[in-house]
């Protein structure tokens, strides 16, 4: 590959932006990478692991002559940071983000953007319960979904850019408005987090049910929940609060539906419940189907034996 | 290993029950292993893979001279299938099960127990969103639980002698009485399975989020609902008819919480979010610790390229 931006300046550098320094490096995607994080103690990791050559203690710094500035931050600090490092881009530059929400992000960022400067938000559908520097992987974004909102006055050549950058790191690359990433993410992600962080929550509650015991029966379904419910408690308060209408529909939704379910099971209606279940499995095979998960029967156990 | 039963009668062929053929034959736990199904597509198959040397029509014929007796079928039907076979079983043999529910199995199979017969129910937990004959395979319960419920007046003898064959399975085994077992697996598998059902169905039904999209961006949580979504419907309608009270009120704690959350959501409250996903993050680093799960960055990923 060759390089496609020649500075980049990660601001923040946790999973996201630490895969993405991996998968630079790997693919030679940029000549220079330099970083900032808040925390000292994550600046220095990231020297250490030499995920970026350089390491600012401010965003300002960092962004200073980068040809591409990717906000890797929650959601909640992007409008200070946009009007922190704005007069600092360089013409040209492009801007851009991994925040799970969109619409929030553009009303966040757009107004501090200066004219000759880029922004295009953008959102990695790829992540793992684990946070900071020393979690990112250069594959993370393999066969992975990387979602581009581009506004309606986005220059096409910075965007063919950005795509070419993702696409590179190995996602696939799509666009859509940021309304509509917000519902359809709300769908996908963001409500199941809520349910999965809820369950863990009243399983932890329950003190009949003593903390080891929930623990150690986890392997029938909990487990799955409780990864999903590992997840970076900052990043995930932000997308709540930033994709509040969204989520709280589905959640309605959800509600009324489990609502009807819970009713099947106390009027013994057997018969509601194996259709219900039988529709969501088609489901599941159409992702299997779209290469968004494996087939195999142990799902990722090392062993067969 | 040695020989723990001559003769092993599988009454259902499904996941669990030729995951336990397999690991059998691989430990040589029996020197016989017969078995019944009431399809005869699946009775072929289970001759065709090798997983039972003879298959019956019935399975009254099935269980004739059998030293153990497993019940691999639908919680539904375990009254009439013991109520079948129990004037052919043989005097000393040992009748289980491996049901999700264990007071409802009781209550079905007790009654029908000839006196010199032991009944010993069980519930490995371990399971894949696959079923039947071709989905078993031998290390399915390495390092999983299998939670015995025996009953006041059982042998002790048989009971060790039955956990001795789920131990030479591979698994850990626990025992407990059958109501708490119900509301252990309320906690960490009934009400995930039905949670997971809900939202797959929701997504499933929301016609503005075609399915495309929730199929193609699924990576992002929802993903793992519909693995725990996938499986059996048959068995699963069966388990919420037979624990619902345990299952009704967990999902009553449950949506008590949920709409703490979703007020915390619409009321902006960040904190309250911020301090309950950090709770929930320490549950998942137990089971980590317990050994249910590993702590992977990329869960179950083949390539890290």
């Amino acid at each position: 590959m060759s390089v496609i931006y020649h500075k980049v300046a990660l601001i923040g550098l946790g999973l996201i932006a630490s895969s993405m320094a991996l998968g630079m490096r790997k693919h030679g995607l940029a000549s220079r990478i330099v970083g900032h994080a808040r925390s000292a103690e994550t600046r220095a990791t990231a020297l250490e692991l030499g995920l970026v050559e350089q390491v600012f203690d401010t965003a300002a710094e960092a962004v200073k002559d980068a040809d591409l500035v990717v906000f890797c931050v929650p959601i909640g600090v992007m409008a200070d940071l946009a009007a922190e490092v704005a007069p600092h881009l360089k013409p040209g530059a492009t801007i851009s983000d991994v925040g799970s929400v969109k619409k929030a992000v553009v009303d966040a960022i757009s107004p501090h953007v200066p004219l000759g400067v880029h922004f295009i938000p953008a959102h990695p559908l790829a992540g793992t319960e684990h946070s900071g520097p020393r979690s990112g992987f250069a594959g993370l974004f393999k066969n992975r979904w990387c979602l581009l909102t581009p506004l309606p006055d986005t220059e096409p050549e910075a965007l063919t850019r950005l795509k070419a950058f993702w696409t590179a790191l190995g996602a696939n690359v799509d666009e859509m408005d940021p309304e509509h990433h917000d519902l359809v993410l709300a769908v996908t992600s963001h409500a199941p987090h809520l349910i999965a962080y809820t369950m863990v929550g009243v399983a932890d509650d329950l003190k009949r049910v003593t903390e080891g015991e929930v623990i150690n029966y986890s392997a029938a379904g909990f487990r799955d929940f409780t990864r999903i419910a590992a997840s970076d408690p900052t990043m995930w308060r932000d997308v709540f609060l930033n994709n509040k209408e969204a989520t709280l529909e589905i959640l309605g939704r959800f509600t009324e539906e489990l609502f009807d379910l819970q009713r099947a099971i106390r009027r013994g209606n057997g018969q509601q419940l194996f259709d219900y279940f039988t529709r969501t499995r088609a489901i599941r095979r159409g992702i299997i189907e779209a290469g968004q998960d494996t087939d195999a029967p142990d799902f990722g156990r090392t062993s067969k034996d």
